[in-house]
């Protein structure tokens, strides 16, 4: 089979290495915008461990504190007008995957003269200023990958601009800064660690590389995310979601993810709940819908979930495997059905052509591929 | 724990990639400098091949072709003056590990004024010519990583040079270059991946992007690497050694070798013997060596050679892990015994000295660290 491998983004990991940020960004800019959320990363007082490392370097700094859940492209464009006003040198993404992914699309957007809006799929390279990331959640994978996800409010459409340009020059990945998290944050950027790792293994896009990491993703985080999630203070259970993050971050960079991301995007983008919540409500019945193709890799998911799979046929294991992760979606009080969100029968034709139009590489590359009317019955079943 | 992670290489993997090569080139440099063997590459008609492809993107190309088996300094030394003779911009190594540790030392060394025997080590990033690697072997990993392995013939040392520049730009890994291996070269070259594949998994620099790298390798060879010596012609086993190989290549770009590549390094500088051969006449010693703190890890390596190890103690599957190994090996025709190469009793503590100055690094990583007498100890007990 032919693939590529291509991650050139240095990711330094470890306890405490953010506040060590100016070090790594001196040897590439004097002048940064940062990129965060309106709250968190300020409360939790890593806005100024990151400012006062800069400043103790002499590096300037602007700061951009307006992004929200799901990124409007309209926010974005604001952001690339303060990176132009600033001079910045750097941008750095502080926060986890709204906040990266916008300090990506400002450094793609402040050399373009178009509307980052103008710019979804994958673009080629191009002149990018440097990206730095410091991942406050386990996560989104977005600190390993040059994927950066935005939401046109216009045309509610939730899709990714990728560009060879759009790795992080410096990602860190710190584990105590996510001892913060809250628990439903814990539970849904989790879960999305979980589909990342999942969904690359199930594409048919699968790779030698890939495959490897994705089974020790999810394994990681099926021995981690409940503990992660009922202690929240405990360092060990943090640190192994950060790795199990940004393990399965590197495999959607090489494999992709498939339908289950498709068929959650139209969701944020309508009823703007968060990713990970989205992921969990379509995935059972995009599982079952794709047993006929996949159950010799469920069976293996099976496996990883302590399901004894011994005498069964592998329908049966890759069933069970189903269930498993019903279970420990339930465990997680994760939505396992979109009818939670408001979503009524009468919308599944709008979403359903919303992801067909937005999303067919992913449908493309799930195991079973997903037609218009596939992903139609799928919203259907996860009513 | 805190770890890095650094792969810049883009790697194009698949049959038939090779003579692409030129429009990989061309975004790069309008001028290049072929680093080969005298004679291999030449035969099977790969030269031809890329000295084409070059030639169609109108690239200009010369050629050095003087590159033995553990490539001298004098012999780097000499494809520096033609490089800046020629005023290549770009180096393309074609070749086993020695062609392409040979291409990323000139790439190196031809902004430096010193000969490049005087950059052993870990060095700086600086001036590095962009590399191109081919690799016709699967094989030392040497396009996935920043190491080059090169011997000074007046000091008899062996050693590497590494600098985070010297990643190729581009590795093209093309399995069809692979089935004119000779079968001797398939089984030293092929051990070469099981090593880095084992010693990257039992170094205490092992970390969590790069273990399920390592034993995914380890997987590989144990199913693959006996097929590709007996059927040569067979593009499935060659194909899933190349695999093999460039995994094995990232795992030790992470978590580095230990100590059968140190105790490896001085039987080619002095007995100039192939580099996986002598790997494999110390691995024996060394594993029962690391059994006190390498038990739980060879017990696993035991699993991976399909040894049943229900109702053994840890130890005993160490000892089974052992024996599944030497028998393997010995089905590949390989030393096992370091005196084949005419090693005697009174030539260890020169080769204990020697390994102990030069890789001081490997022994320390090693499970159970090694001291100059557990060197001497470890080499008399491969007599």
């Amino acid at each position: 089979m032919d693939f590529e491998f291509f991650m050139p983004a240095q990711l330094i990991f470890g306890r405490g290495k953010a506040k060590c940020i100016g070090s790594y960004v001196k040897s590439i800019a004097n002048r940064a915008l940062i990129v965060t959320g309106k709250s968190s990363a300020k409360k939790a007082g890593y806005l100024d461990l990151v400012t006062k490392s800069l400043e103790k370097e002499g590096i300037d700094w602007a700061l951009f504190d307006e992004v929200e859940p799901n990124p409007l492209t309209t926010t974005i464009d604001r952001g690339i007008s303060l990176a132009r006003k600033s001079k910045a040198e750097v941008i750095i993404g502080l926060g986890g995957g709204s906040a990266m992914d916008s300090a990506k699309c400002i450094a793609f957007g402040v050399k373009k003269e178009d509307s980052i809006a103008n710019y979804f799929g994958t673009q080629p390279a191009g002149e990018v200023l440097p990206i730095v990331l410091i991942t406050t959640t386990a996560g989104t994978g977005s600190e390993a990958n040059n994927y950066a996800v935005m939401t046109n409010p216009e045309t509610h459409v939730k899709k990714s601009l990728s560009s060879p340009d759009m790795f992080a020059k410096i990602s860190i990945i710190d584990p105590e800064l996510m001892l913060t998290v809250p628990k439903k944050v814990t539970a849904s950027t989790g879960i999305d660690v979980f589909f990342h790792s999942m969904e690359s293994y199930l594409s048919k896009r699968c790779q030698p590389i890939s495959r490897p990491l994705s089974l020790e993703a999810m394994r990681l985080v099926v021995e981690n995310l409940k503990g992660a999630y009922e202690h929240g203070d405990n360092i060990e259970y943090r640190e192994r979601m950060a790795w199990a993050n940004t393990i399965a971050g590197i495999a959607i960079n090489l494999a992709g993810n498939c339908g289950i991301h498709g068929l959650g995007h139209p969701l944020s983008a309508y009823y703007n709940i968060a990713h990970g919540e989205t992921l969990a409500a379509v995935s059972l019945a995009f599982l079952r819908f794709s047993i006929p193709e996949a159950s010799d890799k469920l069976a293996t998911i099976a496996e990883i979930f302590g399901v004894e799979t011994k005498g069964l046929s592998k329908d049966e294991a890759a069933e069970k495997a189903i269930e498993a992760l019903e279970t420990f979606m339930e465990s997680l009080a994760l939505p396992t059905k979109i009818s939670v969100f408001g979503v009524k029968e009468e919308d599944i034709d709008k979403l359903a052509q919303n992801a067909y139009e937005n999303s067919i590489g992913n449908f493309k590359a799930s195991p079973r591929e997903i037609t218009l009317d596939d992903a139609r019955k799928i919203y259907r079943d996860s009513l």
